[in-house]
């Protein structure tokens, strides 16, 4: 449990990340699969396509068992019971409830918001496959997000867990996120970003796959990934059992 | 609907493909995942974790209408119906049922045969992960198999009608695989599959990835992606409705 693997399983998930933006790309904002009520569903004529795609995965991905994991923390409430049994890979967060650090309302938030810099704009009906990779992107940033808020959180204290303890008792936020940023790894990861998102799609052929901006995938982490990782960590460390 | 825009299509699909592969390959071999009776999901006692998955996953696209665009052939049989109308983004085959062109037995197979050849050996215990990933590398090749089978099969035969016809009305099966055949654009999208895997996985970190051997996807493709698609173009030639 040291701060060397946690970042390089950070590392790994940044390809994911960027591919499953890269496969959302492929279709176009298609601003009505999020509009409620426009879904098209029979049977549901109140929420939008969206809403229910994410709904009816995570229905079927609970009952698999994927919210036993820290990491995979669910965006919709009230799902199933899980069915079988999880091994953990690692360590087990100190918190009563994992959803005592649940970000998916602020990752829901602004991933609606990247969506129109990223894709190319207007519609192209294909509001199925556009909900289906919505979902596999939400999963992607959620597992990062949540990741590093469990154990780059766990694994800082530990190296200093005095100093964490007394900042957590005083409930002293500021200090702790203060604590808790590293400019220059943050400045090193956003490099690393920008180079895989060219490198990546430097290899397809344009005139096949659309391509999106290095620059918005750099934003999108500096504002989304990084900070509500930061947030998660906080929340962490202050619901932290010893 | 010429060749051209198809083969521009099916070239797009080939990173989905390498792309989910890699996922896949993320995660150990993990046999147990595909040992029927071993799934330890509560009420199945006799399925396997993996065909569980697949049909549960199935289930819900489903009930998204996946199964009503023409290359989605469903895996499991007896899904539930669409409760949406779907747009077809093209045209649509001249079969009295998408599923007179359904391959999925036979890449499931193949697929799975080539498991161990592009994952690590050996048991990570994540399970729920592998069948996850492997739902979505199966989807990924049978969308390219059956939208070659479709619309590479369609394109050619509006390219000499008459010829075609000739050939499926006396139901020569080697004269229409023959004439289906390009040996030197099976070349050039080999060796792109093979350039494709190799940049992809250049750029990523390997004490953070596994990477997959680009020979294995090549051999996938020639012995697998390739064949099947012929396959599907005579399949659905010969019950192709004038």
């Amino acid at each position: 449990m040291e701060l060397d693997r946690v970042a390089a399983e950070l590392e790994g998930l940044e390809e994911t990340i960027i591919l499953r933006l890269i496969d959302r790309a492929q279709f176009h904002v298609n601003t009505r699969a999020y509009r409620a009520g426009e879904s098209g569903f029979s049977g549901e004529p109140e929420s939008s396509l969206f809403e229910l795609r994410l709904r009816h995965h995570e229905e079927m991905d609970a009952q698999f068992g994927r919210y036993r994991v820290p990491e995979e923390r669910p965006f919709t409430s009230g799902l199933p019971a899980s069915r079988r049994e999880v091994v953990l890979r690692g360590w087990e967060p100190r918190v009563s409830s994992y959803d005592a650090v649940n970000l998916t309302g602020a990752i829901r938030s602004s991933y609606m918001d990247f969506l129109p810099r990223f894709c190319p704009p207007g519609d192209d009906a294909q509001y199925g496959s556009s909900v289906e990779h919505d979902v596999h992107a939400l999963q992607a940033v959620s597992r990062r997000i949540h990741y590093g808020a469990f154990y780059v959180a766990e694994a800082k204290y530990r190296s200093d867990a005095e100093g964490f303890a007394e900042m957590i008792a005083s409930g002293d936020v500021q200090a702790l996120a203060a604590r808790l940023t590293r400019p220059e790894v943050e400045e090193r990861v956003l490099r690393r970003v920008r180079a895989k998102v060219e490198h990546i799609q430097a290899g397809a052929n344009p005139s096949v796959r659309v391509a999106i901006p290095a620059e918005v995938v750099v934003e999108f982490y500096s504002r989304t990934v990084i900070p509500l990782t930061k947030e998660g960590e906080v929340r962490y460390l202050l619901g932290r059992e010893r």
